[in-house]
């Protein structure tokens, strides 16, 4: 059995959930790829959770990790990165899609060190794609990334394995379930958008500020890491046109509605842009609710649709578990 | 460059589209993968083409292979398993439900002799898909048949990659385009089942003989290798409850409309049954035309669901050549 070292940097939803789903599968990644996924230390923004011979996962979730034994102030994760002898960085931040920070830097000191990433931050990757990509492959590690999009649609890592022999033509897709939802309710209950946002945000679909998904920011972020990924383009978020859905009417709804159209967010990575578009109401890609539903167009497939939670703290764990298991098969 | 040995058993539709993919994409697996594969014999009910040195792939498909100078009459595709040295069969034949013939015999023999296998023939695994896997095991060779179940669809070898850490709760979807397309004529344009029928016909989507489809026998044989392959069931055809959709009648059809709901023939793999069954509207499952579509319900992605054609030779060809693909990396 070989034990293989790992940081959590951020605690925030999707590390807590994570640290439930390695719970559950720790045994199973024991039995079934001979590896033990110590987790040594766990970083927040002032302080970190620090116990070389494995921090105790259910102390972890049970208690305020600043009140354990191991909690020590003020120690932040690049100095940890720098210190430890790890395998694997988890990078859960929220990123800052301007800077891309505090992630980046993380991302970055980390891969430089030779130490495998996994994330769910999109900023970084949506910013600086193939400068981190290329200090990945330079160092001889991984830098894995299936959580930025689509949370547990399987989309990123099917271009390495069951599109790897296909030309991807177009690639496009609902990208953002806030959006999605919020067009779905005024599609069905015929609500306003300020209504639709409202009950939203009393669900915790959308955040207070709702900007970032309502301006299509997020889409864009998830359509700059997709077209390089998967188009194999150099962009960055700042390449991508942008127009989200605040301005969509109830009027414009129902017109699309009596000719068989619903009106959706599409993130399109070839024509690198986000805009409301009107997609026949048979498509694949009208799912309603906070569905997520990427279609993408190849040479030979033709035409594949995933559809899946694009959010959610368990929902993107899916995609970081994949993620691990392709690394610790490597390690 | 490592030259890998192939045959191809059966040259319809699916063997002609596959020899066309094989040359759009053999200087891409040069260039990636290093192995230039070779097709060195193609063979027929009644005789083979074979030529050690390699057969012309341009020639095979412009002209009648039985008139080409290496055709030998009467050649057998068992004879030339054991007398080639072979690195891969395609088995391409049509299967027979009953028997599982000729493919069966064609996958042992292959199997036996340490040949990988990669087929699009539904009945063998069917019918006999433990024995099969268990006689690949035993011989240390891969036997890889993601286009038996929904053409286009990357749903087989999800198994091993994306959802290798998932429990796979439920699994169920409309695995016939034939089927879907009469239900979705009879519900968009309120056609009787027959005169869909006969329109799915006139188009070449259904056969002369539509029982396989309509009686939903091709949908039950998708149903075994499915539950076999992502519920660990080791079941057979026979073990499937079957009712096709030739009961169907358009007042089912629009109480079902009028009530919010299409009809879809699904095959459940966890029940182990194929029947009729409501589909609300919004549901990803609820896809037209020729399409199909296959829900996963896991215990951390939750619920996935993948849309594709689920035939069509071209399409069909994506599923082979990502085993394919599979099998070289190995080689």
């Amino acid at each position: 059995m070989k034990e293989i070292k790992a940081v959590i940097v951020g605690f925030g939803n999707i590390g807590k959930a994570f640290l439930r789903v390695l719970m559950e599968k720790s045994s199973f990644l024991e039995n079934k790829l001979e590896k033990k996924v110590k987790i040594i230390a766990i970083c927040e923004a002032d302080g970190s959770l620090v116990n070389e011979a494995g921090i105790s996962l259910k102390e972890a979730l049970s208690r305020d990790i600043k009140r354990l034994n191991y909690w020590k102030e003020n120690k932040n994760a690049v100095s940890l990165i720098q210190e430890l002898d790890l395998d694997i960085l988890f990078e859960f931040t929220p990123g800052n899609i301007e800077s891309g920070e505090p992630g980046y830097t993380h991302i970055r000191e980390a891969l430089s060190n030779g130490i495998n990433v996994i994330t769910s931050n999109k900023a970084p990757l949506a910013l600086k794609f193939s400068e981190l990509m290329n200090l990945a492959k330079r160092n001889g590690v991984k830098l894995k990334y299936e959580a930025t999009v689509g949370g547990a649609i399987p989309i990123i890592n099917l271009r390495d394995t069951y599109l790897f022999g296909e030309e991807i033509i177009e690639l496009y897709g609902i990208l953002n379930g806030t959006t999605n939802y919020i067009l779905s309710k005024m599609t069905s209950e015929l609500l306003s958008l300020d209504s639709a946002l409202k009950e939203a945000q009393e669900l915790g679909i959308a955040e207070a500020n709702a900007s970032y998904d309502i301006d299509g920011i997020d889409t864009a972020a998830k359509v700059a890491i997709l077209a390089n990924s998967l188009l194999g383009k150099r962009v960055s978020i700042k390449d991508i046109n942008i127009c989200g859905i605040r301005d969509i009417t109830l009027e414009a709804i129902e017109l699309a509605k009596k000719h068989g159209y619903v009106i959706k967010l599409i993130g399109d990575c070839k024509k690198l842009e986000v805009a409301p578009k009107l997609i026949p109401k048979w498509s694949p890609l009208n799912v309603s609710g906070t569905l997520n539903a990427i279609t993408l167009e190849t040479d030979i497939a033709k035409k594949i649709t995933l559809v899946g939670y694009g959010a959610g703290p368990r929902e993107t764990c899916s995609a970081i578990l994949a993620d691990l298991i392709d690394v610790l098969r490597d390690l």
